[in-house]
């Protein structure tokens, strides 16, 4: 139980996902977790737990990811995250900081998650993206891939394109709210809005929409995909392709001006 | 001289140069220009010099350089492209090669060409994009900056804004068709298209347009540099947020479609 002068502060962060074993804390390796733990550990002077509001794995970046943490410090929001932002290494920075209630919880409060997946479309890889999206080089039919996309939208059950659960027998619904795919040039950018998602489920759906936009799968039998049982939908699109890019809660914790950075 | 069977291939390069010394050889350093000498060498079993259409700086990035060799290769330029590709480095990469004449010459035959310079207006620094942007944390004003890049364009002298010439008492007036400046969210970006450009004309050029958009200096006295000596304009924007977008022959070297590959 937090003491009655605990303050909770909650962190909008950005981070890139390379070079960490994902946001959340895992021994003898290097997290995003233990990272800020570390940062705040060194701000405050005392060893607090860090809470996401989404899990991302090995290789995904964020944009938007939200964490909190109780501490007895005094200093206000807005010099804890300058002190954070000096002490955090370079590819994990705060965006913004705020104080809200001790009992807030950032996983079980957010209403909906936005994650962006990016697809480089060309023969050529990547160079200076080449941490940040997914290479397919065989040409993609993204107006095959928009249009098995949004079959999915909707309150469906999405077991078959989640990896291993946290908890077994637990509900695989999920309220995917928008699923879309939008090219320019030869960006394929895919959006994805749900109140949650299953461990693996965004890259599982990329990946399987991928086979669609090779011509090797109609957006029929994408859909039908869902019928399959636990874990048979894939292959996983890569990690390195996966941003978090929003968490949203309702009131919102962070001013829309911070929060909405990065339009398509 | 050419022998009358060489060939010349010309190529669509792309690369992020954080790692390197700029495109140009220079002893015992890391350029683009060495490494495609050597990918060139390893693929054609022949040692020859690369041209580059423009010259970018240590740490400058290129989205459609473009460079030529003279071969005796018979292998076909896409044969070519693919073998090169398969011996750079990961942060180089070739996006298209086609055969031209041998008397071809990238620097001197190109009419335009376009650098982008992009800026990262925010309070926090920036992650995801570190290597690739100049972060500038206080608020810069994008239409007074958008304003005071309009009074430049034009046949102008920009010796004002040059670093060190290559050649003394050459001319140092350049067309200037096209500086604009466009924010979208926290991203400004800066687009520049000339005939030629000056050494160091594009950072400098932005580097004090910077001064505009913190308030600091008026558009009118941004236009009123042109004025003075050479290299008295500045600072010079950082390497890193400057891109070399596109080079531009008449007629086009390569397909639209690979050269345009990444609107703004």
């Amino acid at each position: 139980m937090a003491q009655e002068s605990s303050r909770r502060i909650v962190l909008l962060l950005e981070y890139d996902g390379s070079s960490y074993a994902g946001s959340q804390y895992q021994p003898n390796a290097r997290t995003i977790q233990s990272a800020l733990e570390t940062a705040i550990e060194k701000t405050t002077g005392d060893w607090t737990r860090a809470a996401f509001a989404g899990r991302t794995d090995a290789g995904v970046h964020a944009r938007g990811q939200v964490a909190s943490f109780l501490t007895e410090s005094r200093l206000d929001a807005g010099t804890l995250q300058r002190a954070l932002n000096a002490w955090l290494p370079p590819d994990i920075v705060v965006l913004a900081a705020t104080e809200t209630a001790a009992n807030h919880d950032v996983r079980r409060h957010a209403r909906a998650r936005h994650y962006r997946y990016l697809i480089e479309n060309r023969a050529a890889r990547p160079t200076l993206e080449r941490g940040g999206v997914w290479h397919v080089s065989r040409p993609l039919d993204a107006a095959a891939m928009e249009q098995a996309a949004g079959l999915l939208q909707g309150t469906r059950d999405f077991r078959a394109f989640a990896g291993p659960l946290e908890s077994e027998g637990a509900s695989t619904v999920r309220d995917l709210h928008c699923f879309s795919v939008q090219r320019r040039g030869t960006r394929l950018t895919c959006d994805l809005v749900a109140n949650a998602f299953l461990p693996h489920q965004v890259r599982r759906m990329v990946g399987a929409l991928v086979e669609v936009g090779k011509g090797k799968m109609r957006p029929d039998e994408y859909e039908a995909l869902l019928e399959g049982p636990l874990s048979s939908a894939g292959p996983a699109a890569p990690a390195q392709g996966l941003y978090l890019m929003r968490v949203q809660y309702e009131p919102p914790l962070f001013d829309e001006q911070v929060a909405v950075r990065h339009p398509v």
